[in-house]
């Protein structure tokens, strides 16, 4: 854990705060359900920071079982465990003050079973009870799913400062970008408006925010103009690590009452920060300086990291086992994959078929070589063959085509799996968002594996982080990275004989999915009509495919999976 | 579509009505995004209403973009095609009345984009749009993801009578069975009592409302109840038809006004029919007679027909392909498809290995001679020696077992998707819901297929269904319903050597998946608690092997899929 001490002399009057007080940010990793693990940290941390005098410890949001539970909230028997975590944590808050997120019952005979809250708890007390009131159901969000909006507001006096407590949406009552509908507010209720009314000193917002590559810039953004607007500091904390596929950057950060950014805690990895209320006004802001695309490609690098580090560890996995095709897709996922679980619990399979060019087995070769990675070649034509020879009665009379294609892709996957059940290596997909987009692979073949790592990543990203990768010194082969792209599932195949160039078919793809614009208007970005409509009549024919890909982990603002619901079954 | 003319002689006076009026209750089958045939449709229905001198005709929730449109409803240009569908249908409402839903905009700056509305049209005029204000956000249901709650309530005057027009869950202020939190209200609303308030002479429901095998008599329970309360008669419209794994089983009712359900509208498929509002007081109450568990058993037969019909017809798809292992879950699923898609487009795979005994053989082949169907044999063998012999290297030293068996399951997988790609199959799955729960089953193996038949269905009830299907004569050999289930992976297994009695396995799912109950209370029940504590421990880690399967054809009130959501990576 870092100690980020925030100290500067103090310059000027700073009004709205009129007791110093010290306050500990609590950014921790948390595994759902494991209350065990949850509440031992919590405690670890809330001792840390009394020894470092803080007056109050704010942890993030639903904290105590992790976020996003999902439907582990409809069982009673995990409320009462959260509960039960509850009291332990309450014990151990002698003269320091406890912020933490934990899901309530909501007591009145009306309205959802339970509330998302933030409890405030002091000497051994739960002195308030917060309700979120702003309820996010949308994307890979489900809150009305499980609990009741607040509709009241109330503000907590600690040492004479007094506190507006919100929980991470509560804040975005006004939306930073419009809705597709070219509207601003999703809400009714304004908890904002509400809280200042009542008079505060400054504003705690415990937060489940998760990364996309995007997301950062628009979170300080929210936030300056809340504090700019009340004239009032903001100390924002998020959680940091993985949930399957959804990935927390931490990034907890504090806003003066000028509406700048003064402190941001560790990105992707646990942290803890101590703030005292008064110095506030007078510091500087620092925000970052990087390029944002070179931001933006770094992210997705230490997300994606991070992401499969989690995955292994939470599921109490330690190995991995990837397909190595010569190709840059599982290039970059073995880097990826080395880095968050070390070359040595890394093992790669080359499945040559007689499509495949002695490059594509040269490039995995020197790669893995490169990266110190057990390797094993496993051909696949007797194997093929065989499949062929069996399948003879039934194909007679028939042409060679996609489903001899699929085959060698399904013969890959049974090997992989192969491995993996018998040395409980888990296998990572390779998969790229463009070719999950339009349905380029074969579902049990190279659509195997246990965790997506590229699936939310373009093909023409997946060259930007193979760059920066590549940036002190070449780790991927240059090879890999020039030769044209290819399934090499036939004599000679190429990506471009079916898909127009990487380049058109993102940007189709992201104004089709992110910006969810309509055919008309993509047409209107000067792309040719005819990709246009095949490659959106593919991404709508593909849902079946994606209906059973593994789970992707999620770096953009709208990635496969859970946070894009489209029926399967439909016609439009 | 069938016409239900209902017509009784006039016994007692019905104070409540005052002038007659006809009323078509039109319960059809919609595609989703299909906004020409579902208008085309929809326009036909307007016709033969007025041609049957009709002063009302009701259709149900989102008839003109089907229900459920998920996240289409985000685009822009999904909502314009409803619109223009609205138009469409408003031109042709000379002399005749529609209620029909359609999602509208939110012209209010504040909320969701959109509401869930009953348009009132007559005369070619929108006269009157009603907004939802309950919106299921459970289960399969994510209505708060899309739509913005109404808050205020109006009646409709229609030829001298007054309608209180309401949309599905609104009736279901109170629901008729506790929360797993023993409470009986998830909203703070109560739609019935405004509406009632404003005075009322008839009620009219526009539902999707999708089948569960114990939902059917509860509707009719909530629908008795508001009409015994308030005095009033109740036309509720339910759609028909299967959505990918939703099916809705019609079952459009009206109730009088003293709570008897005296008309029903088909289940299972399209129906329409007339009402003259001053006769229902005096018909007699038509509830079904059936043995309740006989009702259950043939309803959950129907719906998957149903189910199956429509997946194939609304993907244009006409023929499939299932693994017939000689078991009784691939036997029923046969069955099911042959009703659904007749038994010339039905081909069926034997993939006896080793292990197959000789019974198995013969059971499905004698099954597929019953039956009539296409039958091929391919047996394993050789292509599975062929995978131990590339893979001895890597697998030298290590004792054969789960890793083996699983290859054999991807052998067969592989083989179905070999076949279905190559002549346009559509794979069916045949894993039931005891299976699936437990994870007894190979991913990319046995887990595979477009969607899944028996996947809500316990093993249990796959007896059951076996029993319906032979209950006039035998359709299925009786060897195939009385051997022990195995999977034949290895030399006499059996399903019992990994798992308890199905019959014991079964009412622990139940009570845990559909009931929510904590492991001490299934235990509390009377069963083993080494049972129970390995039974739930194995469901919580199959979460991924849940996440990658295919649609489910749901039946129960809680199925595997959309309306199951946990997390994948937790520890609970």
């Amino acid at each position: 854990m870092v100690f980020f001490l925030y100290f500067q002399s103090k310059e000027e009057f700073f009004y709205h705060i009129t007791t110093i007080m010290k306050i500990a940010l609590a950014q921790l990793n948390y595994i759902i359900g494991d209350f065990k693990g949850n509440a031992e940290k919590i405690i670890h941390t809330i001792h840390e920071a009394r020894e470092n005098r803080a007056d109050l410890v704010v942890f993030s949001e639903l904290a105590v079982c992790g976020y996003p539970p999902l439907d582990l909230l409809e069982h009673r028997s995990f409320i009462e465990k959260c509960q039960g975590s509850v009291r332990a944590i309450t014990k151990e808050t002698k003269d320091i003050a406890v912020i933490i997120g934990a899901p309530t019952l909501n007591t009145n005979s009306l309205g959802k079973n339970l509330f998302n809250s933030a409890l405030f708890i002091h000497n051994g007390q739960i002195v308030k009870i917060i309700h979120k009131a702003l309820l996010p159901t949308y994307d890979i969000f489900d809150e009305y799913r499980y609990f009741q909006p607040s509709q009241s507001f109330t503000v907590v006096n600690h040492l004479g400062t007094r506190l507006a407590i919100t929980i991470c949406e509560d804040l975005w009552f006004q939306l930073p970008l419009l809705t597709h509908f070219g509207r601003h507010k999703l809400y009714t209720v304004n908890p904002m408006e509400e809280l200042m009314g009542l008079g505060c000193d400054l504003v705690i917002n415990i937060a489940a925010s998760p990364f996309a590559y995007n997301h950062d810039q628009i979170k300080s953004e929210v936030l300056t103009k809340h504090a700019r607007r009340h004239k009032i500091p903001i100390f924002y904390v998020n959680q940091t690590g993985a949930h399957t596929e959804i990935i927390f950057d931490g990034g907890s950060r504090v806003v003066n009452a000028k509406g700048d950014v003064v402190a941001r805690l560790a990105s992707f990895r646990e942290d803890l920060a101590f703030f005292e209320s008064e110095n506030l006004a007078s510091s500087k802001s620092i925000e970052p300086e990087m390029d944002s695309e070179e931001r933006r490609v770094t992210s997705i690098h230490d997300a994606l990291v991070l992401g499969i580090h989690d995955y292994f560890e939470k599921m109490n996995f330690k190995t991995a086992i990837i397909g190595l095709s010569g190709g840059i897709d599982s290039a970059v996922t073995l880097v990826l994959a080395i880095k968050a679980l070390g070359a040595e619990n890394i093992r790669v399979l080359l499945m040559p078929s007689q499509y495949s060019s002695d490059h594509s087995v040269t490039d995995a070769v020197a790669l893995a070589e490169n990266l110190g990675v057990r390797y094993d070649t496993v051909p696949i034509k007797n194997i093929f063959n065989d499949f062929l020879r069996e399948l003879a009665p039934i194909y007679k009379g028939t042409t060679p085509g996609l489903a001899e294609e699929n085959i060698q892709a399904r013969i890959r996957g049974t090997l992989l799996m192969a491995v993996s059940n018998k040395f409980g290596n888990l296998l990572l997909n390779t998969s790229n968002k463009s070719e999950v987009a339009v349905g380029y692979g074969t579902l049990y073949g190279d659509m195997s594996g246990s965790i997506s790592i590229l699936g939310d990543v373009y093909k023409t990203d997946v060259y930007k982080l193979a760059g920066y990768i590549n940036r002190d010194r070449e780790i991927i082969p240059q090879n890999i990275i020039i030769k044209p792209p290819s399934a090499e599932l036939r004599p000679d195949q190429k990506d471009s004989d079916s898909l127009p160039d990487y380049e058109i078919l993102d940007k189709i793809l992201y104004h089709f999915i992110e910006l969810r614009q309509s055919i008309k208007e993509i047409i209107d970005e000067g792309i040719n009509e005819e990709i246009v409509n095949k490659t959106i009549k593919l991404v709508n024919l593909s849902e079946y495919k994606r209906f059973q890909t593994p789970p992707i982990l999620r770096v953009s603002s709208k990635a496969f999976g859970a946070g894009r619901r489209m029926p399967l079954v439909a016609r439009y």
